[in-house]
């Protein structure tokens, strides 16, 4: 299974592809690319968009994921930047129904107590937690990519769990 | 000068194709066409946002306008509203910015004043005031096609004052 997890972001749009490898003797996770989609701040929103936009369609047409997994919408954020997240929000959403991709929503909670086990984990000890988990040498950077691969890893661990009980329903 | 406005709304996206025939003897504003994009109401909302972008990008295609015109933001609205219009907006400006047009704003109040003389009016009377603009029989069906139609004319209005301005500052 190979996932692209997206965390939406004003200034930079973090990004992330997940597999995890069942093949292999010993079944681990794989990060196959990561990083940050971040748009010439002096541009109109609507040019911004459009290489947000742009981007994810290579991403999806070069890592051909079989899902796009992003955080659920927190209402906490006052109206002014939650317009703004949405712009993003709604293009990311575009680009993966347009490249036919299924999406799952994962809640802030959930993506952290997954990854590190702690609902309220702070930024670096999901940067540390997911650099862990997918072997790399150092924590993934910008810290958008770091929160995009954790909201894939939250994806992989959740559909793993359900594929688990279904058999043991059967 | 052909404008098109459009009324970026979670259930219904208005728009309106308004064109600004002065080569006539008597210039004169004329509606090439408005109406409502509904997306299915069960369908997921990264689909409802596909169906979205096809009918603005075809609308784009079909109309060429010179410029596409929008509402401002507006801030009064709770963040979770905020955030399911900005969806719908961040796909309206890519749709725009990836058929190469520009993008032109105005406040609620600028829109209302424009065409009804009165930064409050009710929506009603802007319906009615866009159809006497627009010497069209009825007021024009759904009210958000009349929004957008009245942000068409708002912008026509607001760039015809330019014009005027700068002609005489030369």
């Amino acid at each position: 299974m190979r996932v692209c997890g997206i965390d939406c972001g004003t200034e930079t749009t973090g990004y992330g592809v997940v597999e995890w490898d069942d093949r292999a003797r010993n079944p681990h996770l794989v990060s196959l690319c990561s990083g940050g989609i971040c748009p010439p701040k002096k541009a109109h929103l609507p040019e911004r968009l459009a290489v947000i936009y742009a981007e994810l369609a290579t991403l999806f047409e070069r890592f051909h994921p079989d899902i796009v997994a992003v955080e659920e919408v927190f209402y906490s954020v006052n109206a002014r930047s939650a317009i703004r997240l949405g712009h993003v929000r709604g293009v990311a959403l575009l680009a993966a129904a347009t490249a036919g991709l299924p999406v799952a929503e994962y809640a802030p909670l959930t993506i952290k107590s997954t990854v590190t086990g702690y609902g309220l984990a702070a930024k670096q000890q999901v940067q540390f937690m997911v650099a862990r988990l997918l072997s790399l040498p150092a924590a993934p950077e910008p810290a958008d990519a770091a929160d995009a691969l954790a909201i894939a890893i939250c994806h992989i661990h959740h559909a793993q769990t359900l594929s688990l009980q279904e058999a043991s329903a059967l």
